[in-house]
């Protein structure tokens, strides 16, 4: 059993996915890394096939080149994207998805749907929410 | 169509996952909120049926008391999240998902279950980034 709280915290009072991921110590950090709005939209990205970092930051707009770079050396170190330099002038680096990193493309695909087909809902919430606030 | 930079960014070089995501600008800030690994976290926890305050605070370990407020005032507004309070002595507040809230399970269900079964991989990858670069 990899995850060693799973003890401690996993209190029987629930589904199966509250005891999955409350009572995994490890996979917060992760969750951090993969949930990152960044990261899911360049995980995204390169589910289309390799990308060079101009390419990925054009494409993803708003975002600032370190924080592009901060980002890409992130899911590299993760294991998640390779990052091959070929050596022309000037050189050329590419970026990839390594199969670890496909294997997220399924859940980015959850994700971004859900946050796509229900935005216009969140948006309106958030309005509620502010305007009651206002009031009070 | 709710996406308004989707001329601009849509680019037709990729897999429908890239079009969906880096199309549309409107979904990154929802991606940023609900891909908080807290809020995550506090989803999966309410997914098992209303919590209290100390509950999900004991439940999510490593969460702070301003945290956690934060997190779920931030779902709150985003209108996955109720808070009811019950005027007893002391007060007693208890959080529950909405039905948009509970349309984010399977989402959630899916980042979790990758992040569950993947963070040996991650973590052996990791160590290996940080090895070769105290060599180089």
């Amino acid at each position: 059993m990899d995850c060693e709280h799973q003890q401690v915290w996993g209190r029987p009072m629930g589904a199966p996915l509250e005891h999955n991921v409350a009572g995994c110590a490890k996979v917060a950090p992760i969750l951090q890394r993969i949930g990152d709005k960044w990261s899911i939209l360049i995980v995204a990205m390169l589910s289309g096939g390799p990308r060079r970092f101009n390419e990925l930051k054009r494409a993803i707009g708003g975002i600032s080149q370190r924080m592009l770079t901060l980002s890409l050396r992130g899911l590299e170190r993760d294991g998640l994207v390779t990052r091959t330099v070929t050596p022309t002038i000037p050189p050329r680096v590419d970026y990839a998805l390594t199969p670890l990193g496909q294997s997220l493309e399924g859940p980015v695909s959850a994700i971004s749907n859900w946050a796509s087909a229900h935005h216009g809902a969140i948006e309106e919430a958030r309005r509620r929410f502010d305007a009651a606030r206002d009031d009070a």
